[in-house]
């Protein structure tokens, strides 16, 4: 070994082991969590499946995390940021093709009604996607979306979308990459839609984001440039079952941890706590209604497009050994923002 | 700041610094090639990308590298290795449907009448594929491909097919890695059985391993157990259009580097190099008889259903600044187990 490289790795070692009395000296990695059953059973299984010699060890390139997006990690009352995205995107459609003023459900959008948007039904609804989601090139998308990320507020809190995000799940992320597992968002939302957002607001690179999936169409524009096109055809509708098949298309590997927060998740849990070893399974509970929402058993919502967690869900959640994270109780901090 | 914390990361930056000072006295990274375009051309650009300041330079999380498999990281003649484990699942098939005797393919594949089974049609192995590839659990499967690699052996060298791999291939998988880029393999074969041996023998985990998949369907078994079984449905057909779609879908972003051996990588070629900035796209050329096989311009094989590389896509690479990597003259070694 050359002198050079046998210092430096002295070096190294010098420095992972101070660095390892740093850990032990280091501050609480999830601070937003009130101590309680959740944040416990998050800390325990992370020092069991990255300890050496326990027997929940798991090798490193298996530490595979999956989280829902809607819901779990940001907010989604109410209603989905996605749908938002469609809705403002139809005025710019119709103006390119006037017809679409006169046809369902465009006209519907266009009138500005919100109690009939509200009502469209579920044809309508994914007509509406077809049309503001495909027929441009992957990158106008992704253009269009940054754009409107960047202009559009919430109705609640008057702030971007991405500002939303859960502070208490920002960190449980970034403990457990620090502990050395792959960090994966598998969302029942677009998968280009999220993409374009995951990796600044989450440090999720597009790879790593999972999500309901429309084909693209591979051709050359006038110039003779190759180009990617969004078609209307979808591919992976990545929702209940297809939450566990757009995993093994995806990523190939049984996860370690998931967490979700409604009916859409469950099998995504059921599978995640079906693998060997220790697993780790958690669903959000919205029972803050001061601070974010309440939704779910003992609460409602009128809209129901949004993530449903019944109390079916909840009672598999205690048959199956899942951990029920109560938003009122177990996090401290909601959001970045608030103090 | 912690002390500790502080007095680790001097120590890191010291080591950083002397394990630069041994980067510049380190060992070629590619070894078992032979000075040339093709090598001066892959460290040209790695340099590039990798040099801040470089007009070239690309951000660590962008460099994404995607190789072909079959014919570009191993051996693909005289026959695609999936190709010969579907024909050895054959009696194990017939013997559990004994009624599978009588029916094409799977009476010509009994046969072992070798020029009748080369000849069969197309439609005709499509049905052995999706009859040996499909009906188990993803786990099942993965367990099986396992068994046949280890007990199989390719007509020529007698070895494991897993030991057929290109040893320049290897070094540069490794050279790009260790350059911060994420290593990809995008194959016009089936992604479920490439998985079970990519992260073994090229060091590329499942999640980075994109092919032809299949459907899975998520149920559950006697025991209400969750299961993943593998249907006859194709998702992605990932060959020619198929690879950049492909890449899209699993990846979301556009490689800067890829590799590939014949028609069926074309489109992905042509979308790497269409990207902005400095981009690679090289093609192995089988031009060596004598230690592995020639085909190919001014070539021929008589098995057609192997890697096409035509004349047309050999002057696609003179116009569209591809690589061309002659392994007769390019390559110093071809397996590792070569001396």
């Amino acid at each position: 070994m050359p002198i050079a490289s046998s210092l430096a790795r002295a070096l190294v070692a010098a420095a992972a082991f101070v660095l390892s009395l740093g850990a032990f000296a280091q501050t609480d990695p999830l601070p937003s969590w009130n101590d309680g059953p959740a944040k416990k059973a998050i800390v325990d299984f992370v020092n069991a499946t990255t300890t050496q010699g326990n027997p929940g060890f798991v090798a490193p390139e298996e530490r595979i995390a999956t989280f829902d997006q809607d819901g779990t990690l940001w907010v989604e009352q109410p209603i989905y940021a996605q749908l938002v995205y469609c809705l403002d995107r139809v005025p710019a459609l119709v103006k390119a093709k006037p017809e679409l003023a006169k046809v369902e459900p465009f006209k519907t959008v266009m009138s500005g009604n919100r109690e009939a948007i509200a009502k469209l039904p579920m044809q309508d609804l994914e007509k509406l996607v077809a049309a503001t989601l495909t027929g441009m090139s992957v990158e106008d998308f992704r253009a269009e979306v940054k754009k409107w990320l960047s202009a559009s507020r919430d109705p609640r809190w008057k702030r971007p979308y991405t500002d939303l995000t859960y502070q208490p799940m920002q960190e449980l992320l970034k403990y457990l990459r620090a502990s050395g597992y792959k960090t994966y968002i598998v969302t029942g939302g677009g998968q280009d839609f999220v993409r374009v957002y995951a990796e600044q607001t989450y440090g999720i690179p597009p790879e790593q984001v999972v999500g309901s999936a429309g084909a693209t169409k591979f051709g050359y524009d006038k110039s003779g440039r190759p180009v990617l096109t969004k078609v209307p055809k979808l591919l992976l509708d990545d929702d209940h079952a297809g939450k566990p098949e757009g995993i093994h298309l995806m990523i190939g590997r049984r996860p370690y941890a998931a967490v979700g927060n409604s009916i859409g998740d469950q099998q995504m849990l059921e599978y995640t706590k079906a693998g060997e070893g220790l697993r780790l399974a958690m669903i959000v509970l919205h029972d803050d209604a001061k601070r974010e929402y309440a939704y779910g058993p003992a609460h409602g919502l009128p809209n129901s497009r949004v993530g449903t967690f019944t109390q079916a869900l909840y009672d598999e959640a205690g048959k199956g050994g899942w951990i029920v994270i109560s938003m009122k109780d177990d996090w401290k901090r909601i959001f970045a923002f608030e103090p």
